[in-house]
Parts: structure tokens; C-alpha cells; sequence
């Protein structure tokens, strides 16, 4: 047995509130190294002739990778306390008991050595809105979607669609034309549009705040918003809005007035500046987003920002009843920051959805007292990688799926944000050298995932782009030159999702079949005695395999495409 | 190499905050699997012809276990941006970069595979009080110190150390006791008391609350209270009450209105009540500490109970310039009550400690927004277990306190509340099974150690004592039935904390040598070129044992004592 694999701390994905009456508990041991591990878990203070009285239940292996085995449990403690060590059994025919003090031949007898889950509250439990789990996102970049009013296109405006984007180039995109194709999401079947930013700001992609509480005049005005968001929520679609709270733009009103006044300008605070007069050339002398000397970062631990951005929080739900926020680069700011916009938001709204943009592995956001979820690149990469690019090999691909899946407790993943690609990345098609097939494979997987999954607009009609500024060109709209099959599967995806419980976050995910050499992968989502079996096969040619979970089975085809 | 031994995650002891500059990060390995470790790190917008521009940086293997080395290194990125990685050369000649991504052959170079800490934020680091570094606590159950005024004493009072102490019985201690007796406290060198709760309550030892607004009138009256915290305050001693929110008693006001009024109670949303009316027997239908009827477990969730609660702790500090709060039962109430308290304490009293019971590992609650520092009881397992008792071998000890050391940030570890004993537990004489020598080598160790360390009252002066209520006796003021010598050693031990920088927190800890056959063990304190080598023998009888570190190097005796 190996020692060194063996790993659970409380808290974290391996010992967390599902909700508030069971728990989860999760191990970490070397792959195939254990023939069974069982939980030894009961009540703190619960002993009969000063021995402590303790169950023991057999733990599921819900996942293996190249290096580990997952073992998770849930147990639902009458008083909602818990104390609990391991029992394993080894492949070797050792049996050791893991507590948080070590590793023992017997189960302690000493209470102090078990690994403690000290009492199930409520209010610390991580608690997404429940619609969430349910919903389709939609990204939007509003330059782009549709130009619905030409009066409001900027002078500089493009043709639609008449060339490619450029960083600076205008085309007019606006929330009529967002109002006027909300035909085309309700056909496919989105339940929710994430909004890039909307607010006043020069440049197109509009991350260079000037005013937080008003709409950029090229969109629209704020009638047309509260408009807009009405025939979404009538159409059964929530709206979610990008909160660039990092860093505001150059000509952000705040910024100007230090620019101008220095050292006495009442908003020398905002902002971490070095030193006195500003600069911006050769190199700002204050804190930036990256070294983007136009984007100044903001001290979102001075109250008085605190204070602004808090009412922009509030003003948008409680003004245009908006659904959710999309925080930009999210773990540049505070978490006390976090802490507080959560009970702002939630107090303005307590179903409203609150999204961090986060590349890397955010467990500390996901904690209950910040986000809601994260933008799930971990699952973006290895589905790219694999279906996208076919530059990860089949178990590489499901070592690090099955990683995305045990690296959060369970409700964290029922919510994440799976997205595969956005504004700031290369669109799937792109990704995929042009192969439409494995666009498709990308959609099955996404829409057959633990999570909540976003398409980009336009991928679903099959349109291309490289990296920013590419993958930002105008929608098509022209049918003659969408991909309507491609929105069709899609849209045959979307309402499998919706229609068979097992599809979405009610089934549980787990691999199968990899089969490295044909570079097909099975998985299976299961509900009860429901098992829905995925085949994807990544290979170019059509190709024959035996699916074990499908040998001696009543099965019915519910999916066969190319 | 053994990959499954390889770990790290962003935060928690892995990767945290020092100080508003410097970032301390840790990897752990397996044992003896590595020449060398090295940090890769960068700012993650650092590019220069598209390449991230890294450096590269030795770690320092801090510590060894049976099962693991663990490395670390402090960095101080210009704009408290880091993207790393670790460089790992294995002595099997293997050389692997472990990334967020897992394991490669080389740097990657997408910066999206590097661990991530996205900004380093002073409002987020871990800041306990600076004083509280330099402290060496005491711990005084007030109705066992002195018995200043006999007016006060209660009916049933028996004569001052006449009886064993029982569950139920009394002596009479009170404020003027203590304030008659600060003296023997600034004697040996006390900078700071831990008082158990002095609120209005029953029972002796005052855990069963019925006003957290007065003081138990067997103690004093709250003149008596203020003059004592001056008093402290004037000979450089800190104080610090017990708060205990988990329960109430069953004669708190509160409990006592739903025990009467039932449903229509305005209190009988204060409590967890599974439905009326409210029976205490056969068994209590509401929640309870442990399975306690007359401690009813308080709904910290409800506004009008943190209200209150939040009232109490700013109260004693406001009227009574109290230092710190010591929270009894801590881990069994929600994080967001904790949060909001430290929120209303800091406000109150910005160089307050706050110092939670938990008995396990305590991360969760150490992260900057909760807690300063908990009871260390990893480390007094460890310490009683070998010193004391002798039931732990000299390795098993080494890897105890090295892990104890690397399961918390070093800014975690310098506020650590290093207890020995409470009223808790048995004394450590009693532990020590008599033999004052390992009370000696027990109080050397702690003293010496990083840590804030606490001497619970009159084991200085050699008391002896079993479990509760054993170790509640009252405290011996007849100097001929005091232990002089160990007052005298105690006092030594704590001068030469004060006086040498790097025998307390200033000190780096490693263990140098561990003699499992005689049982003895080695280790230093470093600070810059000063280092302290500390040998201890744990054997009854004297041995002679080289000492590596002290090998042809010019070193002065400070010390040596049986």
C-alpha cells in the first residue's frame, strides 16, 4: 500500500456539505492500489461505557487516473457532526486505518485522531442557484450579434459583416439586434445569454469602463435594455452582465480627475498609484491590469470603491432585474471584496448567479462565501485538447476530465460554467482545423457533462475565427451560409439535455472504456437504475468496438451521428 | 521519483501571503526522492517575444517524515502577480517540472499550465496582532487562583484547598485573587492571561452561561474587573476572555422565556428547536453541545443572536479594554458568524487576538478572515505523548512536530496558542506520571519552539492533577509546598525567550538529529548566523551522544539543567 498516495484533508472537495443534510467525504489513493476503502465515521460525543460508537460504510471508486483512485461517500449525520478516518484495504492484503493523525492498524481509540467534520451549517454551505443547474448559456459580444438600429452604429461603422474584425473596427452590433434574433436562441433552446460588458466605454469590446451605470449609447439606451431582459425572461432566458471590477478604463471619470488634480484629487484612493504626477509612458506609475497602462486597477479595498461598485451591483438587478454577474478577471480582486458583493447581490437578488472568470483551479472562490462557480477552463483544455486539436491522447483526456470532476466538491461542478471557447480564445471550429465532425463530439461531450454549458455565439452555425481579434466577427445571419445542421444537433443535444434527467446534472459521470489505440472513450451518465452510455469515437475513420456496459443489455439508440 | 508523493495547491501552507510583499511557497515530496528542488516563477505578463520570461530559484528542504520532504522559499514578486512551477531533481537522475497540469519534460509554454497566485493582497494576508509573537500566556480558572475577598465567596465555599476539586464544589477564587497574586505572574515573566469564562453562571467552572453582559458576582463586581484589566495593563500583561457562543446555559434568559413561553416565545427562534413544547427529558428536542440538555446549542445564523453575541464581544473591550477573545467550541459555529466577529472585534479593538478551540487541523478557519491563531493541540499531542508520557518514540515525535509546522502557513505557526495542559485535560505533572524532569524538558521544548506558549496556572509551581475536575484544584500559594526550582527554571526559560532572539519566534525550527536508541533529540533555532542547538535527552538517565552541529564550531553552554 502506498502511503505517500493516500490523501484527504477536510473541507475542500474532500469533505464538504452537499447540502444541508449530507456530506460527502472523498479519499485519494494510488491507483488499483486498494481492493476497498471504507468510511469508519459517528457522532463526537456519542459513547456507550466510554468507547466511542462508530458505523462503517463502503466507499464507491467514482474515478481513476493515471496516478490515483477516488473513493467518495455520503453519509447524512443525525446530529450534523462527524467523525470519521478510513479504513483500506489493500490489493496487497494490508489493512491500515488513515486518520488525520496517521496511519493505524486498528481504529483508534482516542477520538482526538479521527479526522473531524465539526458541524453542518447552513449558511456555510456552498448553495448555487437552483436554476442554474438547468441552464443553456449563451455567450454574446454585443458589437457583434446584430445590428438592429443603424442609427446608433458609430460614424466609423463597418458594413455588417463586410470585413474582418479588427482591435478597433465597429460594426454596430446593439440590443435590438439582440431583441430581434432571440428567435434563433429559444429555437436551439438557450435558457440564459452572458453578456461582455455593455457599459459605456470606447473601445468595441467595451473592458475600458468610462461609466459604470450607464449602457455604452451604441448599444442601445436603458429603455431598450429593460426591454430586452423582459422578452428574455418571457422567453424563459436569464441575463448575466460582465462586471469589470478589476481595473476601469482611461477615461473612467474617477481616473481623469487624478490624472488631472494628482495628489489632491479625491479619488488619489481608488486606485494604487506610486507616486505623484501620474504617468502613463514609458511605464504607468500605478497599478495596472497586466501592463496596460489604460486599464488602472482599483483599490477594491478602499471603501468608497467598495461603496460605487456595490451600487452598480445593486442597480442593475434591482433596476433591470439582470440574473447574474460575470466578474472579469476575478482573482486579481480581494476576496473580502467578494465576500461583501455576495451579500450585496444576494440581498438585491437571492437566486442571482455569480460567475468568476478563472483560468486556474479556484477551490478558495468556491467556498460558499464568494462565487457560484468559475469559468471551467480545466474542462475547456482537455476537451479541446482532445476533440478540438486531437493533441491529447484518449487517457490523457479522461485523466483530466476525471481530475475536473474530483478537484471540486460535487454541487461546485453541478454549476460550473463549461464553456469551450469565448472571446478571448480561438473559436471551435478554428480549434479544430475546419473538421466539423469534431465540433460535434465537442458539443456532445460539453452537453452531456456534469455543469452548465455556454456555446459562443455563432459556433452553433458553424462559424471560424482565430484568437482575438478573429473569433469576434460579425454573426451570420444569412441562412444560406449558416452550418444549419450543426444548429440542428445542437439543438437535438439541448433538448436531450433537457427531456432525459440522466443527460444533465442529475446523472453521474464516470468513464468507462478508453481505448488508447482506437482513440475512442465510453462514459456513462447514471441515475438510479437509468445508465446512458456515451460512445465517441475521436478517430477520422468509422471503426468497430465491443462496449462492454452494453453486452447482454436491453439498450435503446437514442444518438447516432457523425 | 514517486509522483504520487508530489503535491501542492495554491493556498492554504502551500502558497500564502507572509506580509503585504512576500509570498512563501511549499512543495511536499517523497522522502530522500529529491537532490534538489527549484520555484520557476514570473509575472504571468511578463512576455517578451511571445515567451513568458521566468526565473529560477533553489528551495530550501525545511523538514522531513517518515513519508515526506517538504520545500520552501519566499518570493517578493514586484507586482504581486506569480505564475510558478517546480523544477524537481530526483536522485534516481530523473528531472520533471510539476505544473497545475501535472508533470512535464520541460517548462511548458503556456503560462495557463503554471500554478497561479493571481494577486497578493494585503486585506486578504493572515495578520495576527505583532504582540502576540512576543507573549507567553497564562491560564487561570478563576475559581481556583486565589480567594481575595471572602465576602464574595458562595455559601458552599469550603476552605481554600481543603477538599479535592469536584464537578460541583467551591473555593471562593475571585478578581481580587488575581490581583493579589499579579506579582508571582510578573515574577516569572507573564506577558499575557487566558481567562475561563467569568460570566454569570452556576456551575464552578461558568461554561453554562446565563448573562454574557455580568460578571459572575462570586468573581467581583465589574469595578473589580476593570482595575484588574488596568492592573495587567500597568505590569505589561494582556488579558483575555472566554467566549462561549456555541451554548448558552439553561438559565440564559432567552432559553429560560421558550422553556415558558414555547412557540410564542420571541427567543424560540434563538436556539434549533425540533418542535414544542420543549422537553430537556428523556432527551432534549433541540440541539445541544454534545448531548448536554442545559447547554443549548445558539442559532448563530439568526441576526438578533449575532447581534447580541457581536453586542458582548464589543462590550468587554469597549468598557473594559480587554486584549483578545478565546472562542470556546469554535469549529461547531458557522464560518460566516465567525467572519462578521472578527469584523466587529477588529473594528472594536484593531490589535485584538482572536483565538479559537479547535482540537484538529484548523486551516479552514486560519486563512486572514476568521481567526489569529487556535489551540495548537497537534503540537501538545505530540509533546505530552513523548516527553510527557514517553509513549511516543523520538521519530515519531520529529515527524509529529514537523508536520504540525508544515500544516500552517510560518505567520499561523508564530501566533499558534502552544498549550501543554488546560482544564481540559490532566496536568502535565500528572502526565509526566510525577517525574518533574520531563515537565522540565516539556517546558524547554515549548518554550523554545515557534508558537505563542501558555502555563496553565500552577503547574509552574509543580501542581499535580488528573482530568477534569483532577486538574481544577486550587492553586497553591504556600511557597513550602511550592516547587521553587521548576518556578525558577520555568522563569530562566522564559527570560532567555525574551532575551535571545531566535529562541522564540524570530528562530527558524528544524530538527538536527533524532537518536531513536537513546531516545534523544536535536534541533536548532536559526536566526541569520546565530544558531541554537538544542539536546534533549528524554532518557531517565544521563547519556553522552555527539552532536553533529556543534562539530568544530566555536559555541557558548546557555544552558544546562536536569
Amino acid at each position: 500500500m502506498l502511503k505517500q498516495a493516500i490523501y484527504h484533508r477536510a473541507l475542500n472537495q474532500f469533505a464538504y456539505a452537499y447540502d444541508d443534510k449530507n456530506l460527502h467525504i472523498m479519499l485519494q489513493t494510488k491507483k488499483d492500489d486498494m481492493e476497498q476503502v471504507s468510511l469508519i465515521y459517528g457522532d463526537p460525543y456519542d459513547f456507550k461505557d466510554e468507547e466511542w460508537q462508530y458505523q462503517t460504510l463502503k466507499m464507491e471508486k467514482t474515478g481513476s487516473t493515471n496516478l490515483f483512485d477516488f473513493w467518495k461517500v455520503s453519509v447524512k449525520p443525525t446530529y450534523y457532526r462527524l467523525r470519521y478516518a478510513f479504513h483500506c484495504e489493500g490489493v496487497d492484503g494490508e489493512t491500515l486505518i488513515y486518520t488525520e493523525r496517521g496511519f493505524y492498524q486498528e481504529p483508534p481509540e482516542d477520538i482526538g485522531c479521527y479526522f473531524c467534520f465539526p458541524y453542518l451549517h447552513k449558511v456555510d454551505t456552498f448553495t448555487a442557484p437552483e436554476w442554474v443547474k438547468d441552464t443553456v448559456w449563451y455567450q454574446i459580444f454585443p458589437e457583434r450579434f446584430g445590428n438592429g438600429d443603424p442609427t446608433l452604429t458609430p460614424d466609423e461603422g463597418l458594413e455588417w459583416g463586410s470585413a474582418k474584425p479588427t482591435p478597433t473596427n465597429f460594426f454596430g452590433g446593439d440590443f435590438q439586434g439582440v431583441i430581434d434574433h432571440l428567435d434563433h436562441l429559444e429555437e436551439i433552446g438557450i435558457t440564459g445569454i452572458y453578456f461582455c460588458p455593455i457599459f459605456k466605454a470606447h473601445s468595441n469590446h467595451k473592458y475600458d469602463t468610462i461609466d459604470y451605470m450607464e449602457i455604452d449609447p451604441q448599444f442601445g439606451d436603458k429603455e431598450t435594455f429593460r426591454k430586452l431582459v423582459k422578452e428574455c425572461h418571457q422567453r424563459g432566458i436569464r441575463v448575466m452582465l460582465d462586471a469589470v471590477f478589476n481595473h476601469s478604463g482611461y477615461y473612467f471619470e474617477s481616473f481623469q480627475d487624478v490624472l488631472k488634480n494628482g495628489e489632491s484629487s479625491r479619488y488619489k484612493d481608488w486606485f494604487h498609484i506610486w507616486d505623484f504626477p501620474l504617468q502613463t509612458k514609458p511605464n504607468p506609475n500605478y497599478d495596472t491590469f497586466g501592463f496596460v497602462a489604460n486599464m488602472p486597477k482599483l483599490d477594491t479595498a478602499n471603501p468608497a470603491v467598495k461603496e460605487h461598485l456595490f451600487d452598480v451591483a445593486r442597480y442593475w438587478i434591482e433596476e433591470f432585474d439582470i440574473d447574474g454577474w460575470r466578474l472579469d478577471v476575478a482573482n486579481e480582486i480581494d476576496s473580502a471584496f467578494w465576500r461583501e458583493f455576495r451579500q450585496v447581490v444576494k440581498e438585491a437578488k437571492s437566486d442571482a448567479y455569480i460567475l468568476g472568470e478563472i483560468w486556474h483551479d479556484s477551490m478558495p472562490w468556491l467556498q460558499g462565501d464568494q462565487f457560484d462557480a468559475v469559468m471551467n477552463y480545466p474542462f475547456t483544455n482537455g476537451a479541446i485538447d482532445f476533440f478540438g486539436k486531437q493533441s491529447m491522447k484518449s487517457i490523457e483526456f479522461a485523466d483530466s476530465i476525471t481530475n475536473v470532476l474530483h478537484m471540486y466538491p460535487q454541487n461546485v461542478n453541478e454549476v460550473s460554467f463549461n464553456l469551450l471557447d469565448s472571446h478571448d480564445t480561438a473559436r471551435i471550429l478554428t480549434l479544430a482545423k475546419g473538421v466539423k465532425e469534431r465540433v460535434r463530439l465537442l458539443y456532445l461531450f460539453q452537453l452531456s457533462f456534469i455543469g452548465t454549458p455556454c456555446i459562443y455565439y455563432g459556433d452553433e452555425i458553424g462559424m471560424a475565427g482565430g484568437n482575438d481579434p478573429g473569433c469576434r466577427a460579425c454573426m451570420e445571419w444569412d441562412e444560406n451560409k449558416q452550418d444549419r445542421d450543426l444548429f440542428n444537433f445542437v439543438k437535438k443535444l439541448i433538448q436531450m439535455r433537457k427531456d432525459i434527467p440522466a443527460f444533465g446534472n442529475r446523472g453521474a459521470f464516470r468513464f468507462l472504456q478508453v481505448d488508447e489505440e482506437k482513440d475512442i472513450v465510453v462514459y456513462e451518465k447514471k441515475l438510479n437504475q437509468e445508465q446512458l452510455v456515451f460512445v465517441l469515437n475521436n478517430c477520422d475513420q468509422a471503426q468497430a468496438i465491443d462496449v462492454d456496459a452494453l453486452q447482454k443489455k436491453k439498450s435503446i439508440e437514442l444518438f447516432e451521428e457523425k
